[in-house]
């Protein structure tokens, strides 16, 4: 069999150290993993594209079979575009595992050879989201848990400012 | 990156068109596909484990990527000794979520560089357990919509015979 | 259109207020109501199928659109035979839901015209279940806020001649 | 006992498959279904009142037993204003469940002869909801699995002139 | 050991009877309880800090155990200020349940001396949130059994006015 | 006010490091705390109550705000008998959490004076029950990282003479 390509999507908005877990396990287990940035115009982030990009790249500097990209559109094109074999996604909660169990459906239909595999966060990790992080660094609570020390710069810096 | 080889594992007692859905999709991803029954002494089975053995053989006549095997004691200890890169699980509701969340959180504790991979169940059979076929193969229902042809007849016959 | 028959399965060991809240709001919508008492052969119970028809009776003296049967095999068979245009249930918890949520797609496939109809229980009642009674009646707790009287009675006659 | 009106409310916007399989099998069990399309001024919406309502005409033409109509307001209100027995509900996903949970014991409270009915939505259309469509549709991404034809050309002259 | 003051943060925008429920019943458990209203600039209220303020001491007139106050930040980071043992929070529903999962766990992260305490709103309140009291002022409902008397006053003057 | 005694009710079959985190908490809290270990007669348990109690004492040695206790009958009886402020229950997942919500309903109505209060399992020992300590025990499987070293010990021995 061909070596397998496979996509983990995302918002990135910032990179986690839940991040860090699912990117570093599916290095494990994958041939080579695309980081997809979703681009989406209608929603406002904290940091572009370009700064995204360079969070992640930052802290898995130079892994070979590691890519990290931007896309616009639905994530099923963009996978089946760069002819990846799955979508990589982290499950954490409840809530999450009921809207991803209605794309993996809707994705499937879409597109049928392509498959969704999901990850468990890892425990320590399972509290950590995007949207916790900049909660707590909104109103100066220390981040230094959550998100991998070049992220925890950038955030500072952007709050000082702004 | 050499082959890869992933373990489902489950009691298959029957085998559902729920398992066949996960088996098919867990083919067309990974390598080799090691269906793995768990052997537990202390639980009543319908069908013993050569039977269970032939039931998926039988539906997947002669997939070379695919083997059947029994195992006793933890999962992750099997796996392991298979030299198993994942083990494959499907998900269907909450409820096996939770479990399943808590089980891959304790597997890794227990084997730090196996991962445990979930594909959500294909909406089609997200309602087909083998509690459920028991439970109505019992009362005489019409199985045939939840399990493959070959273990229709095999349930059958284990009713007329008991 | 004709008379509509609508079936309110389950165990009913012992019948609960949360069990009278369904049966009474059921009267006010359907035209008639048959609460249909699952016998299970393989289940102990702490009624006989005789006591548990005589509590419901009894707790709804007379109304003349309820009936009280007990049958055995698949709920779905028994509402077809009765000419049932659709099965009754309550849904309290999440745990509820996702059973029944399985339960009514599971039936559609075996008699598809046979509908499935869910109301919420009560907030006042969400936390009684049969088990939680035969649970606090087993220590001698006070079941009065949650069964009907008589059926307090024929729960304190039990432990006693037990 | 007298005809039965049952109100299917909702915003529609768009028709989805899953609202199809909802209305269709409403209208085997109830005498007559009036689906209330709700108008809530502070919601931006995809299509006008109008065409939500041409939607489901087009896709029920001329049920005999079938209403379209729209309200402002409490659901609960409207409902009775109508005379209706009950309110029709699809559900989906435990988060749809909890919602509806809390919805049904509050109309209760409002108003409180008028009963909540839920059906499970079957398992082929329960990751399809108008959010999803949306989703879908904004990024030219195939729709003709998930709403009816008539509602996929109305969505896809919205996107040719907007 | 010393007395022990626990806060009870919240947006009571506006007070409910839920609300009611867990300061009544925290006034039992605790030496000290400190309602927190918390300010988020980012959000807009139906009422000013200071006319919530107003409705929680109304209806707990001179409660010497009670006190009424307000703050900006993370919640942690006040009560660690206040010098609080613990944070009390009501659950009602799953939905909530996770969120709060995570909160918990990211504020011991955070300050890991501050415990935080988990009561269940009482059944007959679970159905009632500020969102939900909101919407049903907003069309005209009655929310006489969803609020304090002195809160509908409030609303009903708000509505009047605006 | 008077020192506050709470009740820390469940099997403890056997100890586990979540448990230990609960009562390490608990104790940081509240001015008395009892383990209680519920004895129940129709369960079978690996550990008697005199072993599971040694266990608790060996590893909480000597704490003297601590007390470790076995009743039967119900918790909310054993507790109003021993004068308790509060029961303290940890959660871990939804399942828990709907069971418990339940519960302290129930045990509201039955001691309207007696106060149910939670804790949020730490996210580290979320995957740890005695259930999924067993099941890993009884195959062999590494326990340390899950029970107290000398509950490790004591269920190795269990394994020994068995």
């Amino acid at each position: 069999m061909k070596k397998k390509l496979v996509i983990y999507p995302g918002s990135f908005d910032p990179l986690t150290n839940g991040h860090i877990d699912i990117i570093t396990r599916g290095l494990e287990i994958f041939d080579r993993l695309v980081v997809g940035i979703a681009q989406n115009s209608r929603k406002t982030t904290m940091f572009s594209v370009e700064k995204r990009k360079e969070m992640i790249l930052k802290a898995f500097k130079n892994h070979d079979r590691l890519e990290v990209d931007a896309f616009t559109g639905l994530t099923v094109d963009y996978a089946v575009k760069r002819g990846a074999t799955a979508i990589l996604r982290g499950l954490r909660a409840v809530a999450d595992f009921e809207y991803e169990l209605q794309m993996a459906n809707i994705n499937r239909k879409l597109s049928p050879n392509l498959e969704t595999l999901f990850m468990m966060t890892s425990e320590k990790y399972f509290f950590v989201s995007s949207q916790n992080v900049k909660e707590v660094a909104r109103y100066g609570g220390n981040i230094s848990a959550l998100v991998p020390h070049c992220v925890e710069q950038m955030i500072r810096e952007k709050f000082k400012t702004s």
